[in-house]
């Protein structure tokens, strides 16, 4: 049960050992800067905005909070039927941070809440490790890592993570796709790192329910185990998109920003596109991590339909206007991504999402 | 399974009623002020800051947000077994931001996640409106209310809650009650509705497990059913605390506050006193809600047990400075809180409680 008296992250209970909670705690404040403040022992965290602020080239005059909470989804299941969960807490900080990118946002914080039956503080800190990880990766802080333990509330081994990020942006600079795009920009893709946290239900099925297969199978076309390659965790796009926002702050180059995430790029794409709009992607611009093509054999679905359940191969989606594109991408190529030209929009009935 | 083509609060997948969905919406929007600003469906959910400032008498200079994640824990698992969710919601919002009050922060916004199985959306609608009635008498928008449905996660009927708030206050005004209590401050008792979300594990074993009683059951003391008096939402104190705040401004008559939740006052109170103060805390002061006294002679357990695991009839404590405490106590009973002078704060081997 969580406690009023419980120090930020630390559980108090049976099982919470003083070695690990200070572990715990050393994994948050392996996320800290400046603008974190010291509060009492297990209250509420606290984060001083003007420190922040000065992380952008000027002062925001207009500041936007924005805010973003979700889960792992069955990602989450299946590293839990795996037991392996480091990698799950980055996937949580992805879902949440990336998605406060598509706003031209800047995660701030985060803060994360694990619901457990009963659970060893052990698998606790897996978890928070890889929220930590993911937080550096996004530059955000996280203040907080509850854990709760309801007796009797989960299965042994089971439980709900839940994340929370809150990121910031100047409200002239907020960016809205579907005022901005139009016929002629140009399509990045920022390569994923395979399948994120989306389409596990099917990948389940086809793997582990009609394949039978096991996560410690080597798959030669995977270049590892079954297990490492459905668990990988999703790729943060933080500092590439911070890069390009930041560059090309006033010419407004970036139009819009799309988290390819359980839409696929036919469902996700086309919700920060503008009424005229179609994005012509080209299938073959970019290399398709076999994954892709080892879950399309399997399940025998056509390219639309796994178009629209999973990222195949690109998790982040910049539309730039065409002149910036090339330095657009190289500048976000330089924070470690892969960028390819993946499209174009053209006029149309729009928004929507032509395969060619 | 929650998706990216989302409306904010809007659950899409099998079950999804376009009618339930819009009432959803409606929920939400009940809690909207100014400050809302429309994101994407589905995306993260944007909030101005200016707009929200502006509360306060004047700017904020240094704004510090101050945020808290938490599950209403254990009463969750009551409701559900009782197939009564419309109080839960309200404890949810509670929990998370009667912790802000602690630090002098007043809330600006929300964000509630719903993790389950297979679950009616009429469920899901009966837990926000619960939420959106907390929200509104935090006097902060609730800006999304996510439903992740992940069939198999979770047996029917049961579900996983979890909600974060963020608040804000002036850096010079965060409330460090170890710093500014001292020997001879009047503390304030603040009614709590019952037992709020606190020790139900023990109310749950005493009641239904040992003494098979029934939620219908009426039970004269309490003036109505065993469930109702369970049930009841928790009390959120922003109203009250904001008056007591804003009128002192610029005294610093409120020197801490303190939410009175699974710790009790003895372990609650505490973590906001001075070392050198120890709050005596008079135990006949207040009156004390019959539910305490059934679970005390159910549980044969003494004062100090109960006072470390209940909130016996007190649900947020503030430190004040004596000559402005009558005052005080006045401006918050104006805002509906039946408030008492419960103990004053003396010199000793702090920080402590002790009940005379």
């Amino acid at each position: 049960m969580s406690s009023g008296l419980a120090h930020r992250g630390e559980s108090v209970g049976p099982g919470t050992d003083e070695g690990l909670a200070a572990e715990l705690l050393r994994h948050l404040r392996s996320t800290y800067g400046p603008a974190v403040v010291e509060s009492y022992p297990g209250s509420a965290a606290s984060y001083s905005l003007p420190g922040e602020v000065g992380l952008f080239a000027r002062r925001c005059t207009n500041p936007v909070l924005v805010a973003r909470a979700a889960g792992v989804g069955p990602k989450l299941q299946l590293a839990q039927m795996l037991g392996k969960h480091d990698g799950v807490g980055t996937d949580l900080v992805a879902r949440c941070v990336n998605e406060l990118l598509v706003e031209g946002a800047l995660p701030l914080f985060f803060l994360s809440h694990l619901a457990a039956g009963d659970i060893e503080m052990g698998r606790v800190l897996e978890v928070v490790r890889g929220i930590a990880e993911g937080c550096r990766q996004a530059d955000c802080a996280l203040l907080a890592s509850e854990t709760s333990r309801l007796p009797g509330s989960h299965e042994p081994g089971r439980f709900e993570l839940t994340g929370f990020a809150v990121g910031m942006v100047e409200r002239a600079r907020r960016l809205d796709g579907r005022a901005r795009t139009c016929p002629g920009d140009v399509v990045l893709g920022l390569a994923s790192t395979g399948l994120h946290a989306s389409g596990f239900p099917l990948v389940r099925k086809l793997f582990f329910d009609a394949q039978r297969m096991r996560a410690e199978q080597a798959i030669p076309e995977l270049g590892g185990t079954l297990g490492e390659e459905l668990l990988r965790p999703s790729r943060i796009y933080v500092r590439s998109v911070r890069a390009a926002l930041e560059r090309y702050r006033v010419k407004g180059v970036v139009h819009a920003l799309a988290c390819i995430g359980d839409g696929g790029l036919l469902g996700d794409l086309p919700r920060v596109l503008g009424r005229r709009c179609v994005a012509r992607i080209e299938r073959s611009a970019w290399p398709r991590p076999p994954i892709f093509g080892l879950v399309q054999g399997l399940g025998n679905l056509d390219d639309a339909e796994m178009f629209r359940v999973f990222n195949m191969g690109i998790g982040m989606v910049a539309v730039v206007a065409p002149f910036y594109a090339d330095a657009a991408a190289r500048r976000m190529a330089r924070e470690g991504d892969r960028v390819s030209v993946i499209g174009e929009i053209v006029q149309g009935d729009g928004p929507a999402v032509e395969l060619v």
